[in-house]
């Protein structure tokens, strides 16, 4: 079974699950608003993970279960507040909820679904020793996420370094990726040694996932991706890619034309079109893949630590689909 | 030591602890924001009780104090994003975070102080059994707590009944008041049976302390409250005593009187007077008052499982200066 079936087939196992601990109480509005994001499905590549890596490390995997809604409920509460801070309108094909309902709820129900995940930790079956180190994990990720949306906040219009830019990126995706990973280890009762392989390969595939997204939000075919090409050179998206362009071109105008392009609004199609040759020739498009490719080949080496497994041939096969895939 | 002389002295011995725990990290506005009201005191009220119901149960008050920094970093999340709900501009002098900052800044600031009171809690140095015990409580509370602001937004304008109010204020105030004292009792190493009756004291206390706070609204003095009598009448703020009236007037006159001034944001400061008297005249004031203090007595009498020590004196103290007080 390739990733993505294998994914798919997860993604299904825990529409069960991420419906079972928010119950029906008052009020019904807050309580409809907090389960709308997920239970509408999504990718759920992080519960995924969590599920996978108690299995990995030779464990019970269904201990892993209500860790796994608990970070797919976090990942949830972190969509909401983002959407509303964007202005993004549209989640999963239905209206954001800040627009469904209003701002208060939509504030109110991503508060609540970070206090529902953080009351299934608490609750986790597993001995109270493990369930501190779970929780270490878990709310350390919630900080470092809160911190790089802020990071990604403060960026927006300037031309970051690399290092900021991969610090980022780190924060806002990364960590929860490898708290997941960490969790499910933790859960299925992994050794220190294998919780932190785990958490490492996590947070590399966390970096190469999101590398490579920003590659296909330049290179890929907007007919898969459903993204324009223009979106994150209009918006100025600083990129590892940027970055290398910026740090590589020699020809001042060359140089000039392209910032003066990055986070254009109304950039042409043709001015579009135009940033994306310069990256090209300044060999910038090939480094990005390159080093999300680097990222990725990275991860699956700290994979090493683990016996062969369904679920460890799931974890590669995932951190190669992070970079070889079309949407 | 009287309970003002007692908060005075706990709220100035948390200084050091409450900025303990947020280091300085990148990036520098988000830490910022996030120390901003903790750092800025107030009376630290559920903090004093955590710490205070560790020593009433003969425990090492030590082990509470950075509990008790969780608690008052979870108050202030929600102060935060309430702030920012309500369009509130100042808070403790200083200009609200959605300003002086930004609404990001605002909403992640608040999820950081969030995120940092559950590693607060993680690190606790007692036995993983207590702490999950402690994590349940506190959870729990904050989950109630978007169940209460959301019944609060729900509410305006509109007369609920005593039963739905109380509800909302119960955990929009007292789940929080109460987390804190079954927390420190937990962490100062009290039986279950100690723990629910320091639960359910603070709890009472909560809700005579809201509902005193609403009478003081109504009745107090706004030279020493600082609020103005109409605020809440103009607001239309559906308090016991707004309830009571409703359902005891008979005059439909009158309560059609009653009802076209409550919530009408312009009425004058001659008919704010007029529903001051026409409460008054209903014995709704009296009610409100009444009530607050029978809260206040069935709160002191959980405290009756604790030997006599200066904390259950303070406990005893607090709510008894929760209805009897000017400010």
């Amino acid at each position: 079974m390739d990733a993505k079936e294998y994914l798919a087939k997860t993604s299904k196992e825990l529409d069960a699950p991420v419906r079972r601990y928010i119950k029906d109480e008052l009020p019904s509005d807050l309580i409809a608003a907090a389960r709308q994001y997920p239970y509408a499905g999504g990718k759920r590549m992080r519960p995924a993970m969590a599920v996978a890596a108690a299995g990995a490390v030779g464990g019970d995997k269904s201990k892993a279960v209500p860790l796994a809604v608990a970070v797919e409920y976090i990942h949830n509460f972190t969509l909401v507040h983002d959407d509303f801070m964007d202005g993004d309108e549209k989640r999963r094909g239905m209206t954001a909820i800040h627009i469904a309902y209003n701002v208060p709820t939509a504030i109110l129900a991503g508060d609540a679904l970070f206090a529902k995940a953080f009351q299934i930790i608490a609750d986790l079956d597993i001995p109270a020793e493990r369930m501190r180190l779970v929780l270490q994990y878990v709310s350390q990720a919630v900080w470092d996420l809160a911190r790089g949306q802020q990071m990604d906040v403060n960026n927006e219009g300037r031309i970051v370094t690399e290092e900021e830019y991969i610090e980022t990126i780190r924060l806002k995706t990364s960590v929860l990726f490898a708290a997941a990973a960490a969790g499910g280890a933790i859960a299925g009762g992994a050794d220190d040694a294998t919780v932190k392989a785990l958490h490492s390969y996590a947070m590399a595939l966390g970096l190469g996932f999101q590398i490579y997204d920003d590659y296909l939000g330049v290179a890929g075919d907007p007919s898969k991706t459903g993204k324009s090409v223009g979106n994150d050179i209009r918006k100025g998206k600083c990129t590892v890619m940027v970055t290398h362009a910026v740090n590589s071109i020699k020809d001042p105008k060359v140089l000039a034309e392209l910032k003066s392009i990055l986070g254009d609004q109304k950039a042409s199609e043709e001015q579009v079109f135009r940033v994306r040759r310069i990256l090209e020739d300044a060999g910038s498009i090939a480094y990005g893949r390159k080093l999300a490719e680097k990222k990725v080949k990275e991860a699956i080496s700290f994979l090493d630590v683990l016996p062969p497994s369904e679920e460890k041939d799931f974890m590669v096969a995932l951190a190669r689909y992070a970079i070889d895939r079309e949407v």
